[in-house]
């Protein structure tokens, strides 16, 4: 693998495609930490494993799996799923997995190598070490074969953006300047390093996301790009919604937004679901230090914008809510040509992220 | 990736091609247990990365390494080398890796699986345990993303073998036969293993190898097929050479033998080095139980046999001894259309092999 330091995918002619854009492949991370996944991770071992074969109808996926658990993953996937080796922390393969940028004249794809700190390292980050995880991207470029743009001394998580593919990027101050990530590089610097590395000229700030404790505010539980000139926003008209706010702050922001083409965007709203979601009964984790303690009763970010756009299919979270059924239809509307297909993953917002913060997607 | 157990590579149509047919990549193991290679696996990791780095001059190369050494290995390789993260207990890719086959018609390669219990098992195996090497067929295959045939209670080393492409296999029976590995089977069923997984009509059985101690006397230090219908077989006219009787023996047997298509074979002979080969001095290995301890002044087994035959060149090991460059004349003479390319490699076989054992050839 050829590991870039001196230039960056927009010198060289790349640029990150937009998730729904074709897609050759989607990485996975099996889980299994015990101090993060309740009783053994097994629940959650289940979980992915309906997510995987449910997204390995529409485009291959390959597992990222630790010796340790490799011959359990294997036999619990289907036969279709590749499974590789490949040591991590967690399973957070949106945030500490590569980002792929393409060439559109030759097909190329390369992977951006950002640093990954588990969500603001030593300052609120959620578990400590993280090293296995800052490898994943070099990782995943040696077995694709792929060129590798390492990003010197800048912490960036895929779940903390959404792209257009055509020059614009959605992100959330709340996590962008938050203070566990580059403190040493104030915003300009910030939308600098994006631009030059994602190949952007437009960066369209949201104030806030919704899981302050969590992720510092991930716009993927709040909004993304459909396709160019269109995003998805979270939305609830209930003012006693715990996000009512929110909301409403990214759909202000977000209708008034002007994107790289000059464009006015047309904002979709999702719903929120109705009932808050709260860690249930025989919840047991492993208590370990540095890591972010988990107990019954604890209230979780749910959200159904944690989708994935793949291949001909939107995947979209399940919460056993009321709304369940009014968000897939408002995302049919939202992407006529795709299925809409349901899972329920309330074992991965137990963990902290949901369908979206688990999956990666590689362009065709 | 499908793993296969209700059928075989014979009735399937695939076939084991020989060593010299077109590759499309080396496999290696990085070396790193301290308990086998001296002082801290250091000095094995210069050999390796010089083999390496010479045989991928001509094909490809895949150096499969655990997630403790990748940063280590990555490193110290030239970058169109590609690392690939793999368990295991140790480097010798030939005898724990793969064996591929493939289906003319279609161009299409699979994996055979066999058993592998570290040469012997708990009877005269040389380390304990070897769960991470067995487990390395089916990684690799996954990674290639192709079919695997999972052979059932059957222990073999693709260095205990050697094939024309067209029916024939040469062995030994001092390794095959062994009772540390399919002591369940007699000679005729164990052909017939052989002949269903590698699509075989013909076995030619040597009688011993020349390293009783560490992999029961494989095949791969005494004889090969160098192209159908002709063989390379060790050789020494000095009657004082501790493998004199050994050289009489195979050569015999070879001029002597039929192959599957009824010819007899071309036997070029290959010589031996002069000197004994001793491990030197500042020779420190970790003492663990359970592994063969190694030490200062004991005896190693070096045979220029165990070469690689890849794209265009024989990657052929070199002692420092008088017979080195013999070695490389007579190769050039077996192979006039190929470079001879010697590499020293006394830190392999302190180790226990040679450039053969630490490599696996997957055909394109």
């Amino acid at each position: 693998m050829k590991r870039i330091v001196n230039s960056t995918p927009k010198r060289d002619g790349f640029r990150m495609p937009g998730e729904f854009e074709p897609q050759k492949r989607i990485w996975m991370i099996w889980p299994e930490r015990p101090d993060n996944w309740r009783n053994g991770a097994k629940p959650a071992q289940e979980t992915f494993k309906n997510i995987a074969t449910t997204i390995s109808k529409y485009t291959p996926v390959t597992m990222c799996v630790s010796h340790e658990q490799f011959a359990n993953c294997r036999h619990m996937l289907p036969e279709d799923i590749r499974v590789v080796e490949m040591s991590n922390n967690d399973s957070w393969m949106r945030d500490c997995g590569p980002t792929f940028v393409k060439k559109d004249k030759t097909g190329e794809v390369r992977c951006v190598d950002w640093d990954f700190n588990a969500w603001g390292g030593l300052y609120d980050g959620l578990y400590f070490p993280w090293d296995k995880d800052d490898a994943i991207p070099e990782k995943v470029c040696e077995i694709e074969e792929q060129f590798c743009y390492k990003v010197k001394d800048f912490v960036l998580e895929g779940g903390s953006i959404s792209v257009d593919g055509e020059g614009t990027l959605l992100t959330t101050e709340m996590c962008l300047l938050s203070k566990g990530r580059n403190p040493h590089l104030d915003k300009k610097q910030i939308e600098q390093r994006l631009k030059e590395y994602l190949n952007l000229e437009k960066i369209i700030w949201i104030k806030d996301g919704i899981d302050p404790n969590e992720t510092n505010g991930h716009v993927d539980d709040v909004a993304c790009f459909a396709r160019p000139g269109e995003v998805v926003c979270i939305w609830t008209d209930d003012e006693k919604n715990p996000y009512y706010k929110a909301c409403q702050d990214a759909y202000n922001t977000l209708i008034n937004a002007i994107d790289a083409k000059g464009r006015k965007l047309k904002v979709h709203k999702l719903c929120m679901p109705k009932e808050d979601v709260k860690i249930g009964k025989n919840f047991k984790i492993d208590s370990v230090d540095g890591s972010k303690p988990r107990e019954e009763g604890e209230p979780c970010v749910a959200s159904y914008m944690n989708f994935l756009i793949t291949n001909d299919a939107v995947i979209v979270p399940q919460f056993g809510d009321d709304n369940d059924r009014l968000a897939i239809k408002q995302l049919k509307e939202i992407f006529p040509d795709k299925d809409i297909v349901g899972v329920f993953s309330k074992e991965v917002i137990y963990g902290g992220g949901n369908i979206h913060c688990i999956t990666q997607q590689q362009p065709k």
